[in-house]
């Protein structure tokens, strides 16, 4: 493929894209060289997954956005403004199911780590159609380990994203979907998802600690636990209680639930979707494809 | 101050900026919203600073992108051009005394952790005066410590610098210059630049590792160290071991070398920059200023 094709097939799937608050054409869209987004990753991001019409968790991903402004003090946030860009760009693709990517930086400045504030805040969104996950879902996904090499905040969803990437990117060299990151021993989460074991009937999660993400599809997989009668065990796991395991998944807001069937050369349980994953996928699949909301979940 | 105010102090110090090779008005200057370094810091950078007409340790610093170029996996940089585009740039400016930034990302894509590749990497240049020095190498600088939350790799010298922001952040709220990571009780380096101390004489070295950036002006130190007879061990050192010790100095291109004379509420040795740490400094200035080369320090 050339360069041009390359680029061609990079820029093909956005709907829409917006920049504080104006929509602008994708191929076109440009920000600030002195956005400190570009110097520092000074900044955090959302992931909203729509589902009939609706933003599925909306309140939920803002909670959480405002969580993560708060801990790296971007302190003037109009988040009502954010709130209607955030809406009015979904008006905007006809509500269609979609990933509403948001991200939002410190500010505009010459370069320099402390500078003079207020900044105004940088908004850009950017939507997409839904990962086709049907054939992941179905057949699970394989994944790899991977040295816990992310900073010690991963509770904040920031734009500091480098070893994730590296993380995809040596799974993707090995064929595999997913990236799992090993802290001594200990899984604490996927590259670009939540990762949790069941073992003996269980289902294990690691306590929100501030090396893992408080994850939205998290929220939604227990409460859909508790109406199936699957019993909930938060405690560490190991890398080794997570090869054994008799099933293992990942979830996250773009790739939805998906069964871990490998990892590494391990086979998982019977190398495919557990009875137990598969349960809770089927749940989730027809609670949000009907409308049903997280909140319902949460009661 | 308001908002255009801040903007416009924010505005006035850069000199010249350049973009894929093309000299662009800094006030101006503008870079595609789907440059990776915008989502994901995925990219790396260096700074040099010029001392009389010569981008000093011009060599090392291209040898330090390399590295970090291909420890993140950007493996088709035509690194001449980006020789000759920072080149380019510093005669644009009349090779006035100054410091050259510069970043290098992966490239422009639709948002995803692994996307087709080849991209055409983005090169982003900014040319600033240096910093005024004169009275914190005079006077010395306070430090906080700083719990050390950065990733694994900081050898790798990446855009992911949140932590360092943050830390600054800390440093600044408290009426100090630097903050310095302390890692399970032992220091690693400052948010901007490398710290060392004296004890009994001797200059203590962490030994390099992926924790710490291979510091250009520590090569400096190393070899300004050795003419001047003062013995050098490289070994791990912990906080109490720095807060107790006769001499504690920070270094780094912009910030050059400064004495700390006080971390958190200790006071470091006289408060005051220390004996071997002035002769440093001397050699340092008298060196750089008169067109002495880091090569030369290097033999």
């Amino acid at each position: 493929m050339n360069r041009s094709a390359v680029a061609k097939k990079n820029q093909a799937k956005v709907l829409l894209m917006m920049i504080q608050g104006r929509i602008v054409p994708a191929d076109e869209a440009k920000v600030s060289a002195h956005d400190r987004g570009l110097h520092f990753g000074d900044g955090v991001y959302e992931v909203i997954r729509s589902y009939a019409g609706q933003l599925w968790g909306f309140e939920q991903h803002m909670a959480r956005l405002e969580r993560s402004l708060r801990e790296i003090e971007i302190d003037n946030v109009d988040l009502g403004q954010v709130r209607r860009w955030v809406l009015g760009a979904f008006d905007a693709v006809d509500r269609v199911d979609c990933l509403v990517y948001f991200q939002i930086t410190r500010g505009c400045a010459i370069r320099a780590h402390v500078v003079p504030e207020p900044l105004e805040p940088q908004f850009l969104l950017m939507i997409k159609p839904p990962i086709d996950n049907d054939e992941k879902v179905r057949d699970g996904i394989s994944a790899i380990t991977y040295p816990e090499i992310r900073w010690k905040r991963c509770d904040i969803k920031s734009l500091n994203l480098l070893p994730n990437v590296l993380a995809r990117r040596a799974a993707h060299k090995q064929g595999a979907s997913e990236a799992i990151f090993i802290d001594q021993g200990f899984v604490t989460e996927g590259a670009v998802s939540s990762v949790f074991a069941i073992v003996s009937g269980k289902l294990i999660l690691r306590p929100l600690d501030p090396q893992i993400l408080p994850g939205i599809t998290r929220m939604a997989i227990k409460g859909i636990a508790e109406r199936l009668g699957v019993r909930i065990e938060e405690r560490p796991v190991s890398k080794d209680e997570f090869l054994r395991a008799d099933e293992v998944f990942a979830c996250g807001t773009g790739e939805e639930i998906r069964g871990v069937v490998k990892i590494d050369d391990q086979v998982i349980g019977q190398g495919r979707p557990g009875p137990i994953t598969c349960k809770l996928v089927e749940f989730f699949v027809r609670h949000t494809r009907s409308g049903g909301t997280l909140d319902e979940l949460l009661d």
